[in-house]
């Protein structure tokens, strides 16, 4: 059990806009990092929010590597397609402006599909996909990540955690919202093994020499994390096609870079030059929105009522928890690590902007982890 | 070690084709439903090959349960999306001829999708992206099948096996081509470990309670596939995802059944009303294509030419093993198991077309189970 403190979202969407701002960021595009990271922390995903603040953000807008205004250029452009270049600003601005021309295309054309190139750490992959939902359309994203995942029969780190999310609303029922890293776990967890000093489950990393591996350390020193599926016997090679996948999509078909040569978000020496892919699609080019939103209820029916396996009274639906975890937060307050409040603390500090957000409560919980 | 007998890809299209003919089939649609039995089997994936040829689609079609004219007919279109009912016939050709309206779409407007409800079993996902390689496009596709999967923490199988397909091309390098079921393996590897008296590894299966079964026996009769992942602690719920996106795609956005619903491809009392969806993406409307596929490259040889785990020399890309296969198939003559050649021996006699392709050769060796 460990310490989090509950800040009001409100509050926390505040002080992370003065601290962008201070940092030369725009109020509009402050406003738009900042609603992503506290996203982020409203669905539970703790590792992709205001934890980053300063290490995938602050300190390299600090230090000219991220640029604070975000120059967005175009590439290419069609009615149903558009290649842009992040210019090497905030991962958030260029992904929401991205989703929301994606989103336009496709209303006027049916389908649209949207590249980034030159960008940096976006956040969460759910975020610009779920913006198609109140659209009445199916929303995509993709982004490749620095290399984390060794391919098939490989023993080196060559491929990212590469994320897929896919949004898709329907009637009554919450909307599906898929949003998976294509590895087994984040790299975090196996960092939270770590300083716990647990063995890892055996098939989440490999050692040094491609070997499964109970030992963290092992995996986080000179390993590797495993594709989603494991080892070849249990089909890790499609975790594996899908992280390549992703990373076409978003890193090849892009020009952004790709496979090892991604930067990591807190490099404190270079850009990333992360890339993303975005598509949306409009339900009614194929079938009436009313029949398609009362099919999909139907289907989440017919699983969460299907026969439960013994142990478990509940089937869920792909972010149907992160909806009742945001709902919750946003009415208790939204919970972060003790040690994380400090750090903003910090970091507030050191730039000006200080960290005054009323503490709600106080509560005693296991870390999520995510 | 089992008997396999070696035959010409030409004479065994041809006796298919005939055999389709024979149906009612037009010779033109017949050629396009061999093409696509005779692709599965060239790249090594026996059970959506010819072995099908009766089960899947002969009974059927004498009985009524698949319509030998196929007729299309078209439910919505717009310049980039087209939805189509396939009239209860012939997977092979509304998917063909899906895919072909897709490219030609995507080729005046950059992005397509193609969706398809009403249909039968299309054989193998990757046929239809693949489709796509010679244009210098992206090619997609999904099917739903049969419910054979269940949920996290269900004990019934509700979704499909549902494939995911995605065709990329390269430039020196052979094309990447990802055709994945979204279970760790398909119901026929289950079968085959059944048959031989052997125990499966743990995590492919379920039990009738919902629990990891090593006993073949019991994921067949009561039990379940799990999804891609297996159990929660190794992230099955992933896999449970991404099967439900493809049914989404292929069955709830189609308008075809979806989940529990649809209908087994050997049923010998009713149609399937599988649905398919498909996409088509312009390389050349993100950056030049010759480019991309220098950089496609690149990242396949980095990927080949990284470390490899201890006991492995050769790092894959996903189609790879299926292209060498086909080329020595093509070259040597494909490989039918000696009761599939009997079988298909019986099935040429009852409707009156002989199954006269000249043995090239017999041979023993290990079923592929694929």
């Amino acid at each position: 059990m460990v310490k989090y403190n509950l800040y009001r979202a409100e509050d926390l969407r505040n002080f992370m806009v003065r601290f962008f701002t201070k940092l030369n960021v725009s109020s509009e595009d402050a406003a738009i990092a900042a609603d992503v990271l506290l996203s982020a922390d409203l669905r539970g995903v703790e590792s992709h929010g205001i934890i980053r603040l300063n290490t995938y953000y602050g300190s390299r807008l600090k230090k000219g590597l991220i640029d604070p205004k975000s120059p967005i250029t175009i590439i290419n452009e069609t009615l149903t397609t558009l290649a842009l270049d992040g210019g090497n600003g905030l991962g958030q601005v260029v992904s929401k402006h991205g989703m929301l021309s994606c989103i336009e295309k496709a209303k006027a054309n049916g389908v649209s599909m949207v590249t980034v190139r030159n960008s940096n750490h976006y956040g969460i992959a759910g975020y610009y996909a779920m913006m198609a939902l109140e659209h009445d359309m199916i929303g995509i994203s993709f982004t490749n990540s620095q290399p984390l995942v060794a391919p098939t029969y490989g023993s080196a780190p060559i491929i990212g955690t590469n994320p897929i999310a896919v949004a898709v609303p329907a009637k009554d029922q919450r909307p599906y919202v898929l949003d998976m890293a294509t590895s087994i776990v984040p790299i975090g967890k196996v960092t939270v093994y770590d300083k716990a000093g647990k063995d890892i489950p055996a098939g989440w990393g490999i050692n040094k020499l491609g070997e499964v591996t109970e030992s963290p350390s092992e995996v986080l020193y000179g390993g590797a994390l495993m594709p989603l599926g494991g080892i070849d016997m249990m089909a890790g090679y499609k975790g594996y096609g899908l992280s390549l996948m992703v990373d076409i999509f978003s890193g090849v078909l892009s020009g952004a870079a790709f496979g090892a040569s991604v930067g990591h978000p807190s490099d404190p020496k270079a850009g990333s030059n992360v890339g993303h892919f975005f598509a949306a699609v409009r339900i009614d080019a194929f079938r009436p929105v009313e029949e398609f939103k009362a099919a999909m209820d139907e289907y989440i029916l017919q699983l969460k009522n299907s026969p439960k396996a013994v142990g478990h009274d509940r089937i869920y639906i792909h972010g149907e928890k992160e909806f009742e975890r945001s709902e919750r937060y946003l009415s208790e307050g939204v919970p972060l690590l003790g040690s994380v409040a400090s750090g903003l603390n910090d970091i507030g500090m050191e730039v000006g902007v200080p960290f005054d957000c009323e503490l709600v409560k106080e509560v005693m919980r296991e870390p999520l982890g995510g």
